[in-house]
């Protein structure tokens, strides 16, 4: 243990010349050293050539034998949201290369990457799909149904583009977050590690197949109705033609183009759960973080450790601003999205639902809409929750073991809110969760 | 007072270990120790039995005489809070042994006991009802007034429950507020220590009288209502099947039938009141810890002696976490339940009444339970004002008696919010009264 | 300046204890010494006729010759608010003897003073009069109008209640104001001795004439109307008739029954008014207070000088404590009784105006209610103000001259909040003023 | 550095002084000391002829040629506002003598200056129309779009009053403004003392282009519809008919009345920006200041350091109270404008258009509007952010380096609220912007 609390104490000590080397970047001041965050790549030509030769013309090498290390857990967050990160890559979300990899340094973004050509694609594709929509808002007098489509389509481009630009800084983050994991106090066993990780996929894969079944619901209610039609014989083509009137009214029906929109629209959907489910994973591995230095605290209580503790704890913090600043505007687009989306179904509450289906698929949406908007408030409301922890171990310390350090931490923790916010205009706490709850109340109120 | 002092202190080295230990195993982390709270019973098969042998086939023991010893008041919360418990016995919530005793070691909760197979027989009869009234609101096309018997009868249901898992963990809540009590400074007569024990019952006695009137005047009503109907000739079928005619729209009335029926709903109606009873009862004993500490730091001002009541506070502050973990889910039932029924009646109130009983019957109900509602949350917020004013005494200490632990005591008083919460989303503080009264106003204009 | 101070550091350290005594008082505690504030008047029925025979049959002394000494001031509140209580003992309103002493020891209290029994018997018609418009409001089918008639004379009624309260604790919190007031830092000249009286006289003259305007504008209005009526020769009779409807539909009309009328109703309308500017005077007494404290405190920087002018602070600080206990209600009164005017004119605002005069009178009502709410607001808002002043000076004190008694200072300006409160449930902070103007701009949106 | 240093420091110790002198002349309390900031003029006759002569009949001097030296910055925000100080004279406001000059010590106001007399002028004739608007109000029976006429002129002479009120007052604030940044840490290089002066520039530009394009487009509309009335033949007869019915309705029109009239139209649309550029010009000079503290402690971190600092970080908050003590009624008045006409303009959007010119004008006016308010709050809430940033660095200091001045520093920063302010009512922060947001939503939904 001393060998390791003399690195930590090393760590400790450059990380405060480094935190505040790079605070004074973020504020826009010139830096007087260079960053060590971003990988010195002089941008030329040749470099991009042969950039694009390694990462784009190599073949995806065969899947090796997974070995015993490769089920062993090392407690991360990086290696924890690896399998979600895997499955937004499938649709084209976060093109940010070696994700696979246990160590957060093989992580590396690139603009002529596989992943990258296919992220470019599918914007292209929604791109397009959102100018039409756009257009038959504009040209078809401004109707409030066509408008929330043409909102639909319109975020998830722009949601696209935000996470194309995490991916850039994605590297950098994950070393950061790397290293302050490192600090932290020692996880125990193997289960301890795993943790994490059975977590975070245990939610996503619970949010996801709540989704997917919206929207195979939504699906059925589409054909259910469609089919209804009897001017177009082809059941795919009635099916499309309602459903994305907006392109089929300016352009002909064909299979591929059916087939190319709905694969465009099923990504749009995924991105559209995405955004909430990448929130709530980055709170649980703060929340994680926090609990770690908390659970130490618990146990641990001995003369000139309030510091040392004081210093983690300010990492993690440090770790929480800064991946605030990265996602915030994420933060922002997942809850206003879910606020005016629940809005247009309570308004579409009071219409009639042509068919039994449609009842069924309007209130399991609403339903899903509500629980998904809670499930983020909540999640990230633990971060500001778990942070105030420690002050329930520092209120216990006995006069003998008061130290200047323990008041400074005390001082800090009942002092600053540290929290995900919403580009700095809220923070996510548990007030946030019950003054939605009152928003929505009152709008469903006003609208009966 | 030296003896009882030197028992202290080690009561509170102990307390702090404990305290940090308990708070750990909330906070989900594996303990390193055996908890000590909770009996070391093996649940083993023939101890079931035994248990269900000693608790179940033994006849009620025979009330002995009263001695002196018994109008003895201890002025523990325990000893307190009897009467209350016992009446809700009588109505099967709660169902934990060994109340009357004076000791709360002697509080235990069984699975196999008496009150709680009388509690399991109520529970699924509401529950029977709850899923009638459930089944009658669906099929019947969403009338507004069948919702409100159907949550009506659901909500007192899962108050059953919630109370149900309360009962389990109330021994060892109770020797725990009973330990800190202990630790507390003495009262000095016995009239002191009778204070709280009367102002509950009175409290009690107030809150069931003002709910058995408006019970009543809901039958008479009621009765008054149906004897219109000529179609049925028994007054008392002719109730029954107006007032449950989720019931016996499905079922043939009977005399027994119709009993069981009146006896669930009186049982609900109880249960309706004693939810916010119960808040206002626990709030009223976490006050009245506080005054203990306010009455003797305003009495005493001696050299280090603020370390001693800053622990005492915090110990206190610990209870009321402690008993909010336990009932803060009963507290935002007490409120949503009164919030959704004062909607209810402001909606109700542009109806035209049948009979000027209606009316009567109306209004009062109306008042009843706005004045219930500000009651709960003013004894609520009263805890929080309680823990607040130490800083008064706090802040007369003068230049020469100012010491770091009085610092740190004053520092905790005005950052900590000390105060029963609805789920951790609300406090329950004075600025809440206000809060709910504002939101009842604007509800009412925007209605009418 | 050395012989005051002594006098004064004695006076402090024996306001500690004090003030610590009454704290435990308020709380409910049993107070272990005699209370000093009281005077010690045993209540034996000799005294009572003894008393009544000096205050009752006594006929007033002639107005002496003015010396020197009545044009000095002295600078107390006492002294200032003289000429308003005057005023009020005209309309009857706290019924306190001695106010024109110089010395506050003077001022008493008795249930048998002519001033007592003139409030009696005002408060017998007021109570009349407010029954019968209770009555008439009842037994006439809920008329909106004859609602507000019925709460006007009963919240009169129980502002009158309160204010005779208020009277018998007069003497008392007087003379704990002005001992306070002797303890601060000493006035320098005449000029400045005099201007809080000045400066309550000159808005005590502003508020009162516009709300004689107003009441002269009303009748105005009213017997423009009440002379369109054929059916009624007399005009007064028309007048009163139309006015007191709730009276002389039960009643016949004479000229001693219209005078009384007449008389309880200007007493009523003075005592709405005067609810207001008895905030507003008390408001401005306590800010002028701690407006002494910090001149003084931006005139000195010497060391050792804190923690003597902390216990003034904490003095005022307390004062105003003591005074908002006693006159909590009257403040919700004042601020719930304007909200609800000003939202009965709003509603008011929507009917058509029968004559110019009517126009007229409704919007000078309007902009008086109005203008009056947000007087007393500021107000008291003020003296939440100037209570957070000295952290200004406290901020620049230097190094060498930062000491334990600043800091204590200094935390405890900016850590607790000295306001008057509405029932404690809202602090009056210029926060409020904005909240209630937002609240008055949403209801009228709301209406619109 | 060792000369400014003591310079500093003997300026840090004046400033003290001055500083609580300031305060307390502010407080109302008579100052002790002549105020140095006023310049000390006799009033007399003889004076102000001399005056008048010198600053009125002398003629302005030819524009010398450019030295090196003028376009070298000094980085002062007297110099950075220069332009913008131009452009408001040109259009008359806030007529104060020598803003072209370096020194700010040049400065000063006269009422007899020719930008005085213009100002006359320019307030005489607005002043003229803002009557006549409300007359023709008043006279023509409440209509609402004549109530915002007249108010948009009201408003505008009343926001010139303000400004002629700040005039008098510049000289003196732009001395303490200048002498606080000369104590700031000192600017590295040209390009960072140019910073400051380009950023307002640019955004000047911004606004007022986009001020003016929507103002062309306003008269675009109005010709495109008064040109459809056959009754006037003259096309700029039938435009100012139309535009200022208000004056034209009384008197008759002839090409100078046009001509004044469109005159100070121009100005008043002019100042209805100005009035938002000017909050959000000083909001960008006060968060410079702070940033360069900020950068400076980004850097530096040695002993004895922090109560220099802190003494610098509390001058600029002095700084943002005395700016805001000048400006809080225009900060006032540009919210308050602009949600009254966002208010306004969302009322109009029920309202049909005539013709596509309007409906294009209708939505650039409300998405200017909105985004006009939303640059305010932003720009105004920056100066909180800025204030609170210290902390960060605060919380990084090692605890060997942890002092009694960081202790304090720690503690202002985390307490106090330095923002620039609505009349003390409300503080910009973030947090207002969402409110903001909200409230305009909120109405948004009432209103459709």
């Amino acid at each position: 243990f001393s060998c390791s609390c003399s690195i930590t104490a090393n760590a400790l000590h450059l990380q405060i010349d480094e935190l505040v080397c790079e605070k004074r970047r973020k504020m826009g001041f010139p830096s007087t050293q260079k960053s060590v965050l971003r990988p010195h790549v002089p941008p030329r030509w040749q470099h991009w050539l042969k950039q694009s030769r390694e990462s784009w013309l190599r073949w995806p090498e065969l899947p090796r034998r997974a070995s015993h290390d490769d089920w062993c857990h090392d407690g991360t967050f990086h290696e924890a949201v690896t399998g979600v990160l895997l499955m937004a890559q499938l649709f084209s979300i976060m093109p940010v290369c070696g994700i696979l990899a246990k160590d957060p340094r093989k992580l590396r973004f690139s603009y002529v990457s596989g992943r990258a050509f296919y992220a470019y694609f599918c914007a292209t594709g929604i791109g397009f799909m959102a100018t039409m929509a756009l257009y038959f808002f504009v040209s078809k007098r401004y109707n409030f149904q066509k408008m929330v489509t043409a909102f639909f389509y319109t975020y998830n481009l722009y949601a696209m583009f935000r996470f194309g630009q995490l991916a850039k800084r994605w590297p950098a983050l994950m070393a950061k977050w790397t290293r302050i994991d490192q600090t932290l106090p020692p996880q125990k066993d193997e289960f301890e590690r795993a943790t994490l990780g059975y977590r975070i996929k245990l939610c996503s894969i619970l949010v996801m197949t709540l989704s997917l079944s919206e929207h195979l619901l939504s699906i059925v209610a589409a054909v259910h109705y469609s089919n209804n039609c009897p001017a177009v014989h082809d059941p795919y083509e009635a099916f499309f033609k309602s459903n994305f009137a907006f392109l089929y009214y300016y352009f002909r029906y064909s299979a591929l183009r059916g087939f190319l929109t709905k694969f465009f629209n099923v990504i749009c959907n995924f991105m559209w759960s995405y955004v909430d489910l990448f929130v709530i994973v980055i709170s649980m591995g703060l929340s994680h973080s926090f609990r770690r230095i908390n659970a130490f605290l618990f146990q641990h209580k001995r003369e000139q450790f309030w510091g040392e503790q004081r210093q983690k704890f300010r990492n993690v913090c440090d770790l929480v601003t800064t991946v605030d600043d990265h996602i915030s505007l994420i933060t922002m687009l997942s809850i206003s999205n879910n606020l005016f989306f629940i809005c247009v179904q309570i308004l579409n509450s009071m219409n009639s639902r042509p068919t039994f289906v449609h009842t069924v698929y309007f209130w399991f949406n609403l339903v899903i809409l509500i629980g998904r908007t809670l499930a983020v408030a909540m999640f990230a409301a633990e971060v500001n929750d778990e942070s105030k922890r420690p002050i329930e171990v520092l209120r216990t310390i006995p006069r003998s073991g008061w130290c200047l350090e323990a008041k400074r931490f005390a001082e800090e923790v009942t002092t600053d809110t540290v929290a995900l916010t919403g580009m700095k205009f809220f923070s996510m706490t548990r007030q946030l969760v019950l003054n939605v709850t009152g928003a929505i109340i009152t709008y469903e109120t006003c609208v009966d």
